[in-house]
């Protein structure tokens, strides 16, 4: 079912920081930094060969962000996100053997402009884990 | 300075639990189950198109995993890796930079039979991080 691993997100509570390993220390190539109001983010790739490292900073209130950072003050692993060719088949698929999706369970637009879910961290190896549809 | 990402791994406490969710779940094609015990893991690769996850379930006493998954009884993201070309250049850059390298700072022969080094977590955006040289 999954196919490529989109990306790896992590979010950081100051971009700077993020642009300051991944950029300046790492040697990653940075895109320019995106505000995404209706995701509550301000966004960075680092576009790698294979695939991309997504700098995530908090933006606004309510974000969505806020409490991972809160406990994760360094910084942190947000989610990974992998691409699926049928998010609604995958949804599907994964709540009739039991598993739990966020939300409404309805595919929502993501930072890129596809068809997202997030699947429930507890049930996904405690790893907060995306699918993309692409 | 970083290439590929070659894999993420995900820090398991049964390894039939993830395999339950990354083969079984998320039909992710699954490797044979090898036990590293000069690593204290057994490893499981889940083969992506792009890249690799790889799961960890602790092997023996003292596995260098066992108190990440003592804070985190249900799993989750363990650390990234990423291909760099020259580990010891690499490595003379960051320490030159004031970044912290784990250990002794001379590469290991890790998992996949490379040279690696895994640079301080809090000095990485909270992110375990490994580089190998391909």
């Amino acid at each position: 079912m999954i196919g490529r691993l989109n990306h790896v997100a992590i979010a950081v509570s100051n971009m700077e920081d993020g642009l300051k390993v991944y950029r300046d220390a790492l040697g990653g190539q940075a895109s320019e930094k995106i505000p995404q109001p209706e995701h509550g983010v301000s966004t960075v790739f680092i576009e790698l060969p294979n695939t991309k490292v997504e700098l995530l900073e908090p933006l606004g209130e309510n974000s969505p962000i806020a409490s991972f950072l809160e406990r994760n003050a360094a910084g942190g692993i947000h989610h990974l996100c992998y691409e699926v060719s049928d998010i609604r088949a995958a949804r599907d698929k994964l709540i009739g053997e039991g598993y739990r999706i966020l939300g409404d369970g309805e595919p929502k637009i993501g930072a890129h402009g596809k068809p997202v879910l997030f699947l429930h961290p507890k049930d996904f190896l405690g790893t907060l884990t995306e699918l993309e549809e692409i």
